[in-house]
């Protein structure tokens, strides 16, 4: 399974490029969303973190910006409701990964038949970012895996414990937020994601 | 000399449309630039303002989003100091215009170095959109003119009276906002701007 770590718009890319020379070989996929950020700005951004953090361009993935992922020579892009359309981004671009923001099962067929190659579906738990919108759940989880062939990869409120169940559900990965970046120690945090991931 | 018109973000996609379809013929290119828009809002604004005011994708400048000039395939991206490099936007997608923004003698020297296919200078006189500003003037649109070999578009203020001074300056073109979208008959100010462009 697949552990996706994705930048919660509160560290610096400094900060973000040290903690992530930390737990690099731990990570599958670093997604960069900094929505605060201009284009210029986010560019900098890759560039200090892929450098500094010691991350090749091809394990990032930029949410929404094509253009950026595409200069910068990111592997993937992440598009949400709010992106250009997939089908688009995909017919323009073939050989760009993109990854689908969803929210539903509806949504995930869609971005499927968009040809996205992966979901990301949440929020599984309680989240810190999704303060009162109430969890999806292992069980919508488990029926949206089966309803798509592309990977699911589950997000939201995530923590170590809870990759057993995720996994029964079919998903092919976990993407975290806090569980990482707000830990006291987040490379120990990496490796028990990790540790979970392949046991 | 070029009329180009910059949508100023407070107009609806059918506004802007309606207002587009009288004038097209007029007009040699319309900037998109609507800021506060989603990149999915945008490439729908596009698509009414294109299909709806009758005006072919290339007479489209894009602002800022390499990706969505791209994919809709208008003529032309206008960078900012906030956009991504210009220089990677070129050396990336070479057949795609570039113009620049720029503020000064400088920043138009480097734009013209890094590829860009024109420079958009002001505001060259008092501009609603820019309050409390000093504009830069005559002299300094014609010093920027002689620095560099791209056309200059001027910007800021202009009225259809400034046109023949602006041409005397070396410019070879104007782009307005309010001057159109604010006038009580948009498509006589836009007749009126052409008229003097090409008088």
């Amino acid at each position: 399974m697949e552990l996706h770590l994705i930048t919660d718009g509160c560290q610096s890319a400094e900060r973000t490029a040290d903690i992530l020379r930390l737990i690099e070989p731990d990570i599958d996929m670093l997604h960069i969303r900094e929505k605060h950020l201009s284009a210029a700005e986010l560019y900098e951004f890759m560039f200090t973190v892929s450098e500094r953090g010691c991350c090749s361009p091809s394990k990032l993935a930029v949410n929404d910006r094509v253009d950026a992922a595409l200069l910068f020579g990111a592997g993937t892009v992440q598009l949400t409701s709010n992106s250009l359309p997939l089908q688009l981004v995909k017919r323009t671009f073939p050989k760009l990964r993109c990854g689908a923001s969803v929210h539903s099962l509806q949504e995930a067929r869609a971005a499927e038949q968009a040809g996205a190659n992966y979901v990301l579906y949440g929020h599984i738990y309680d989240s810190v970012s999704k303060p009162g919108l109430p969890p999806r759940g292992l069980s919508s989880l488990e029926e949206l895996c089966r309803a798509v062939s592309i990977p699911v990869i589950a997000l939201g409120g995530i923590q170590p414990r809870h990759v057993r169940g995720i996994r029964r559900a079919g998903a092919s990965g976990i993407a975290v937020m806090s569980g990482i970046w707000k830990a006291d120690d987040p490379a120990e945090a990496a490796k028990e994601y990790r540790r979970m991931l392949i046991t």
